[in-house]
């Protein structure tokens, strides 16, 4: 399974976790969580190391959770606390409970060692909490494919054109060329439209009167989280790249959960910095996202399809696959690392 | 396969076999069934041994099954007595006839080596001929798991609290111990719940002003049948247990039939000494039934679930587990037997 | 799989084919086909060599084929013409381009080596354009069925008097024996039921007064072509076999196309030397053979799902099974031979 374990992976929005058991699967893991009167996110393994029951189909009391076939009964921790009809609790009776960690509505989750889990190191921006800008929660977009080809489609600008020519892009770009960088932990795709008429939501939101540059930065951050970052300015105004924030800017943030080799949920939202206390318009950028995201779902989920047919990948690599290249040679660098250390 | 060949398995109540064929699946092995004019009922491999097709696509006549696809004709014994456009009829021309036996309007059928059938091997209990029993054909539960699991809850007394809190057990027996005596070729695991308000059942037709003594033994026969012998008796009479008929009694039977590795079909029924000659008791007591075998089937296809995602089953064995652990260990032996036997 | 590739298919009829992309799939393989503007029947792999979507999700955009995740266009010849956002096309950037050939309203594929595609080598009859027949083409038969069974069944005279008593067979036919030749690349199955009175269509359409002299002759091209010519003509003219056309005569062609080991699509048609020109004695004999059809429809899909079951194909050979037996061990020899070339 392709599954880097060391990481923070999204869990859901705040509002999906609430004081009854919820059933959820993460990297090929069963899952249930639910919210203590205290608060907290609690994550157990969903099943009773004594006939494998999901704990989830028994039922929480005082943030307990009590088995449905015999009664056995695990604490926040994970540990057993009690057993019917025998007074000793053995040491192995007990499940695995994940570090969760809660911020900006997003419920965290850890599914490696729980001993290098370090909240800091969870995906954050300035603009979350920035009162210039206006952040908006989607919706979750279930994909029947693979994240690897999920990440691929978000460190693509080039499939813009082609897969979403009334949304989101135009014929205009279909042959400008996508530059990369790769520094540090993140792969970034970009590229530059100038000179052309205003796409989408720019065009109902921007306030244009001309022609526009229009830009696509998007920004990979290993293994499961992209942001793109894109917008418009005047052409007129001849803005550097670096000051692009001066014209119409969107974030849209995608937090991909592998639930298994073959299935991936998509968490997506938005930062903006247009419109920013106006709902109707957060809920116009939700429709247009959700007609955008379909429109790669059927196309990933035929890719799944052929990829589970061929015995290999294609060999065809052009030039605007250089990001997906680098992000799957450094997932595999992760996956044999994280290998190789549990071996030791 | 985890079967067991050489036993008795029920393939149906009386009812259920008539003059025309039924194709049904025991242990794996598909089956056509028929009763002849005579009045026994007939059953053979289900596969025309020329092309395969299921001799149960074809049709009967005169108490022999011609096959739907070229007219292969085959007698009661399984033996081919016709070949369309041709005379001779080679000896490989015949289909396996399995043993069976009827008695109590129940229809037996063995699945082994047809020279070790021996039909007073089969089960009874002197309560289905005695008149100051009532004995009631329930109905057949469907359940998508290993016939394993299915007699593991046939041998747990403990579930019954957790499982069937509205019509079997109550909060009043959670912590009270099993108690487990192996005998012969039976297991049993049993309990009393002393001094407690009757449940279920028993607060309607027990007749009870006080609190009552209330048992369960659960009986488990190799390979596939359970017997739970529950009931009810005044707290005040201090009956002791050998004397429990004396009681509200009643025995549930449990013939459970592997279908496939993951499919069993539990055929129930039960024989009271109260209200005999009620038949609205009999359906009131289906019903009461019906509820509690779905609350088992929704556990046991869930565990069904685990098991098959799982590389290994549970290894944490508690108090309670002593009945399973020692039917498994016998089932493998079985097994074992079988195989060494056949290698022979 | 067990395909001969070496071969013309039948991809479907003229009508199905028009100036639009249409995915199907032949041999296991995914292919996209769609007339050209010139008219030519244009057939390709239906992967994308980039990221393997399925080229029919594209567009047809002037006889070409535009993919619909990054905009590589395809020629007819398979051949990519461009690549949005790099100029150089690298030579790995094509995909197989399929043989086909059109004539009397079928559309025809070569699945095999390009360089072998003959396409005089086409099945013919010189009934298609003979004035004094009739040839109608019928629909296409879908089987959840390898189509060596299929195939089987189309050398097979015995079956008919079992699977379609109603329709093409009767009870006089039960057991007569079957005669079997095998000359150059066909097998034939035939027999004579003499002196019986018309069944199904020759009944309505034969105007006979008595009884008739009836004809079964099976032809099996190899690898997926059956011609079944039959037809009845009166007893009392006592007609040599080599003058049947004298009499009412049917050619019922099949064209066997394997989608899947287990996937068989049969086109079917007929031509006829009786009301050639009532169109509604066409509509009545589609309707007489799609009753026909579906009978072994039936019995064939049984026989798929317990050749998957069983381990071994059956051991019983009948003497009505010899165009069978000729026909796997042909197709056997033809696969391995093709196996045998592939690896020099």
């Amino acid at each position: 399974m392709n599954f880097v374990k060391n990481a923070w992976y999204v869990a859901g929005w705040t509002s999906e976790f609430d004081h009854c058991l919820k059933a959820l699967t993460i990297l090929d893991k069963n899952i249930v969580m639910y919210r203590s009167h205290l608060g907290e996110v609690v994550a157990l393994d969903d099943c009773c190391p004594h006939k494998l029951l999901p704990l989830s189909k028994g039922k929480l009391t005082e943030d307990q959770i009590v088995c449905g076939y015999h009664g056995m009964t695990f604490g926040k921790n994970g540990q057993c606390t009690r057993i019917p009809g025998q007074k000793n609790i053995p040491p192995n009776a007990k499940v695995h409970a994940y570090p969760t960690y809660e911020r900006h509505n997003i419920v965290w989750i850890w599914m490696g060692n729980s001993e290098q889990a370090n909240s800091t190191k969870i995906f954050d921006l300035p603009q979350f909490t920035d009162p210039n800008w206006a952040s908006h929660h989607g919706d979750a977009l279930h994909l029947k494919c693979n994240y690897l080809s999920v990440a691929e489609n978000l460190v693509d600008p080039a499939h813009v054109s082609w897969v979403h020519p009334t949304t989101l892009g135009s014929a205009a770009s279909e042959d400008i060329p996508v530059d990369f960088d790769i520094t540090g932990d993140n792969i970034i795709a970009w590229r530059w439209i100038r000179d052309a008429p205003p796409v989408g939501f720019f065009q109902q939101y921007g306030n244009f009167n001309g022609n526009v540059d229009r830009w696509h930065y998007y920004y990979l951050h290993l293994p499961c989280i992209a942001v793109i970052d894109f917008g418009s300015v005047d052409t007129a105004l001849a803005l550097p790249a670096d000051r692009r924030h001066e014209g119409c800017q969107i974030y849209a943030l995608h937090f991909m959960t592998p639930v298994s080799k073959d299935y991936t949920i998509d968490r997506w939202m938005h930062i903006r910095n247009t419109a920013i206390n106006d709902e109707a318009v957060s809920l116009k950028m939700d429709e247009m996202f959700k007609v955008a995201f379909d429109e790669d779902k059927a196309i990933l989920e035929e890719i799944q399809i052929q990829e589970q047919k061929e015995e290999s990948r294609p060999t065809l690599r052009l030039a605007i696959d250089k990001g997906s290249h680098i992000y799957r040679k450094r997932i595999n660098r992760l996956i044999e690392s994280e290998a190789h250390n549990a071996s030791k």
